[in-house]
């Protein structure tokens, strides 16, 4: 995002403090304070989603406890281990839950049943929720609220991966607090990078209580970053005349044209509601083949599918919009797996 | 067991050398390797079964790892998270099967998505089996060496928890290195706590090359014992003129005698077979209710299971017999149930 | 001691309830709580002091900070790292102090750099005291008191190794109040195994509001006993008519006598005053060489000394008396060592 | 740097593959085989020195073992722990040693004192080392080499810890393989961000054998950076035309420059041998306050000192020039000094 780079540059100038306690990044925690109605806040900036939510969990579940996740959770999948590693050897339970949310029967469930056990099991912990999904869904905050009430009538605390919550926002249209701490969460990363920012993840502590642990746990994990002004000079510009929800409106409109434009092809499937910035549609491995030959790069999903088989194998593409997508991107690859489908078929 | 009693008693002879020097221990782990026909074998006494296992999968399973488990496993369901402490935060993966037995084509396809993943995911770490199970069922060495092949060729090693590998030898019949090492198994842990013995589990690591790690491990952990004596003696008493398996033998003939005598109960119906020395039968609640006022202790199955409802709803008894229980008392139990159920018919 | 084994052997009577939840618990507990006057206290049982030590650091001091003590401190020295891995991490600051115990010069020192510091440093964690010392030496109300006041002014909390608790209190010949709590120690291990039992250690809380989280830690680390009953049997008969006083008497007066009779031989120093159950002495090689090929056995000081040289070298013993120790065994083993440095003189 | 900005600016032009897989990378890892002549090494880029530290030393040392660094290390002060926490729990064992350089001597007698050690204690782990050191100063090839033969001896890998590297190489004057493998380095950190990078910093293993437990080590610590290319950008320009060296050059020759101009003040000692690109002069605290009303920004040394005092005091200042740092800014600072300790006098 050229304004990432802007604010790079501008921050440039002269000598700064070090270590998140420039000028900048002040005005970046007054800021979200702001937007999320928040004015206890705790934020804190760094480099990488896996952190942010690895740093989090691990002050809000003991080594002995259980994070309640979805199945196809990025913490449970995509992290290596990090939440593990983070928390102390944590455990996490995975979730059932249609189109990548939680069915918060499934969590009345195993708390339920958590809730007979004794020392010899892992005790629960925390609830980590993800909005946008995994799927390209959205929770709405009367969803959330739903899900963070089953896990406060057993005293969990709630914590939100918000890798893509700009995309969420703009989806539901309604208030950053209504669709956190209004709705029980107690803590959240706030993705960057995903939106168009160079390495840059907020974490907010809706609590402060918790802040100055938190401040030793990044310190301790290497990810007190020395210059700090040139993520909150990133953090700042995107923060500003609501950059960051305009661009995660424009990826959204681009999955939602897209969407619209693959449901027209016969032969292709869309598996989930598309509601953020992400389409998931199958349809026969040649048509893969032909996106792929054309130069469309994109990850299967799951990421861990098998993708061998023959041409009529369907196979589940995941394609993710930016803010860079443009709609011609994406009638552009609608045709050409139009064309590939029409004439293999 | 008053064996293991007596052993204590005659060790509190004299001045010994401490943590596992003594005598003793030299002869207890010639006897293992005779009994295992490992002549290079490792062994090594501990308190519990949760830090033989644990440590053993320390070794076995890097932090980034994931070890495979049914998914009753008393490592998964019943140690509080140990394994992950121990390991530094690996991830258990719980698997399927009928019977507290791992189904092979769950491991097969679990390790194929696994061998799919990149370095964003957790690593394919360890093969965990627990043998006689937590079902009360018994794996033969035919099925442990076709899951062990699933593992192996995927580079993994095997554990195998052998809380009750006495129950588990006795009722296969054949020899301790068919049930282990030349069936594919890298390390195990063999059972006396719960086959008679006071707080001693064995350590058996077939290939010593992880043997000083070990050391190391469980010096660290807390559970090298300064008076080893009065556990190697136990041990030794234990592995002399096969009692270990006399007693398991015991244990084993109750269960069947149970099992047969319950199922001659209407309205009870087993639902394992019994292979070792647990039976696992349902039945309507108010027969528990007449065995808890009659004194009868044991746990419901799954132990977390609600035990709220009315007398009519089924509800499953975890019956274990040891070394100790005498037909007789396997007979009152069956005796009183009938007549509890019968009255309330 | 023939208590401890009776005790076994009288708790191998019929059912119990395992895991801690025995009838002699409770009143092991309860015994615990009369003797420290510490009505509220939370009490537990583990096999090692290894693990009662590492257990309670874990719970006083954050995985970012640091355990000051003595750097003779078995912690420090003889547990291979057990603080470290039951913490998460925590680093130990050993400190200085003639005879083993803590200067609290170096104390207040330390504490006052470590308060200048930030985020970028580990932070100060829990202060662990051992009485009696590594050096035979006993720690009084007083000196604990000035040690305590000097970490709790910083907001530490106070651990003390009791692994010769029972020889420190003998010796200084107050009650076990004075000499833990009321000078403000939180939490301490109560030595059992160097006094008599069979791989026994008592952990109190004097504070039970970590008790459920010790309860936690403890199973995790695979230090919850099933059979339980037989520790508790031991602590009990160990704690009645006061018996773990009397053992720890004998070991201190046995010890009290060897010093004398050591002071007496020329050549032989005594290194650190005789106050509990342990003598330093040094002495030319040669008399060592003298008392091991009559067959005594024990080990130099520091274990990790040199022990190459020639028949003059000085070299130091640690000669440990316990409640077997008879005054024929110590007066035996001056009169070797004198006949030794005699004739080599 | 205006050069790592462009780098930036550059790298941000049409699509590229993430986390490390881009082509920029790869002509990274090839131009550090070149320059240090290690055609096998594994380069990786993370965003901190900590990071970077601490993930070599989780791989070069076990949990159970002990890294041997100078007192003054930045891992041993700076870092709240994260060595500890990636190793999972190592010791850090602090060694002596002049002018922030670690005595062979202090190095021998400690390793000497392990290898008489048992399982009872931590095990020897590796040796780290800093060059530049903490305090200005530079190990020589030969110095670097009698420390690693040293440790090789007994078995230990060796760590530098490069974050002022570049420094050291230009104040030495020979070629970067000279200072690193061929003199006993098995892994290293390279600084970017204290010389004109943000936040980059360069992993080297010159054996590559655990180069695949390395890339999962960074992962699961959160220190893989999804939007990498702007990290190998900037280490793409360091790297080229020696770039990396003019700027430590730069640095170096305005210590040099202040170290003299401040030596010929009165009041003023030097207290290292100026050969990096820091100063560490001792002064009386009336000099400090003058500096400091007059904007001079820089911290004390130690950091943890006690800054309390009248006028009179000698208080050390730890001033460190960078690629900025212009020749008239050096003598402004010395002319100020001067001025105001003439008038205090």
């Amino acid at each position: 995002m050229p304004e990432a780079l802007r604010a790079i540059v501008s921050a440039n100038e002269g000598y700064s403090a070090a270590y998140g306690e420039e000028a900048a990044m002040a005005r970046v925690a007054n800021r979200i304070r702001e937007i999320f109605e928040a004015p206890n806040a705790a934020v804190y900036l760094v480099a990488t989603g896996t952190a942010a939510n690895a740093l989090l969990l691990a002050g809000l579940c003991s080594p002995w406890g259980t994070v309640y996740c979805h199945a196809d959770a990025h913490i449970q999948r995509n992290e290596c281990g990090a939440p593990e590693f983070y928390t102390g050897g944590a455990k996490l339970t995975p979730l059932t839950g249609a189109d990548g949310k939680i069915d918060p029967a499934a969590l009345r469930d195993v708390l339920a049943v958590a809730g007979r056990r004794d020392i010899h099991s892992v005790q629960p912990g925390v609830l980590s929720l993800t909005n946008a999904t995994e799927c390209g869904t959205v929770y709405t905050p009367e969803e959330i609220r739903a899900l963070s009430g089953i896990a406060r009538a057993m005293g969990l605390p709630v914590h939100l991966d918000g890798a893509r919550f700009a995309n969420a926002l703009v989806s539901v249209g309604c208030t950053a607090a209504q669709l956190t701490w209004k709705a029980g969460v107690d803590a959240m990363s706030l993705g960057g990078t995903k939106n168009g920012l160079i390495g840059v993840e907020t974490v907010i502590l809706f609590d402060p209580v918790r802040a100055r642990e938190f401040e030793l746990r990044r310190k301790r994990g290497g990810h007190l970053i020395a210059r700090h002004r040139y993520m909150s000079a990133q953090v700042e510009a995107y923060l500003t005349d609501g950059l960051w929800l305009e661009l995660a409106g424009r990826a959204n409109r681009s999955a939602a044209l897209l969407s619209r434009l693959l449901q027209k092809i016969p032969l292709v499937t869309i598996r989930y509601p598309t509601e953020a910035n992400a389409v998931f549609g199958d349809w026969p491995r040649i048509g893969h083949l032909g996106l792929q030959s054309a130069g469309v790069r994109y990850a299967f999903w799951p990421q861990d599918c098998s993708i061998d088989g023959d041409d009529s194998e369907m196979l589940q593409a995941r394609l993710v919009c930016n803010w860079a997508t443009e709609p011609t991107d994406v009638q552009q690859l609608a045709e050409i797996l139009d064309g590939v489908l029409s004439n293999s078929a």
